[in-house]
């Protein structure tokens, strides 16, 4: 698979999260050969779990294991300090972000960890994620930890 | 509740985790009047979930909440960047730690972010988490990301 062709496969994932009444942001992990190990979607929403971001929630979809370092993340937004943290602590490569222009996360961490972060500006994303905060400003601030 | 109160409560939960054959290491949530909101330790064994660290479990029980901003974090060891990552997301603007001789997280992302750090250099703390790192070397790499 194609970095776009895992990307479109978050995109499936966000898509997924809306159907459910959550935030449309999507995730999936693959290995080095392209194939998907994991995916995920934000669940706050849905399960009321705060750390339940879309990055966060596929990792923990991937379970232990000791190859994080030969994956690669994908998610559709780019990802907050949390999900950062996390691809961080497994020492995850790469990671690929369907946009920043939403929401610029952490991007900054990933450099100084010599991380290689792809921004594939994919319209179908910005799109997604501008619709949502147009409509639920208040789960979107709630998502990012801004206070009511 | 003192600090120190809080840590002692943060221990208890890490033994908790020690006796269900996980990692000895527990967290506390408490809000400005010193009373306890939420608790957790790490559940990485016994759940097969990496991304259940103490401090991030914590946070994972203390459920949706607007909050963030007016409570303290504890736990018996200096976080890691992923349980660094999710306070940082939820602006918890004060972390206590029972130590970091056995691991120093990514301290120097909470000064950035001009959150109190309070190290209680806890002996209780120290010996609870070199005991375990001496005896499961390999559960604890693990933990914290170091391949295999």
């Amino acid at each position: 698979m194609t970095d776009q062709d895992l990307l479109n496969e978050a995109i499936k994932e966000a898509e997924r999260g809306l159907a459910e009444g959550g935030l449309p942001i999507g995730s999936i992990l693959a290995n080095s050969s392209g194939q998907i190990i994991a995916r995920g979607h934000n669940l706050r929403v849905q399960t009321g779990d705060p750390t339940a971001h879309a990055e966060t929630v596929c990792i923990r979809n991937a379970g232990r294991r000791r190859d994080w370092h030969t994956l690669t993340l994908v998610s559709t937004l780019s990802p907050c300090i949390m999900c950062t943290g996390t691809s961080l602590l497994y020492k995850i490569p790469r990671v690929i972000i369907g946009e920043n222009q939403n929401f610029r996360g952490a991007e900054e961490l990933f450099a100084q960890h010599n991380v290689q972060l792809i921004n594939l500006n994919d319209p179908a994303c910005v799109k997604l994620m501008a619709d949502f905060i147009e409509k639920h400003p208040d789960l979107w601030n709630e998502d990012i930890g801004i206070p009511s």
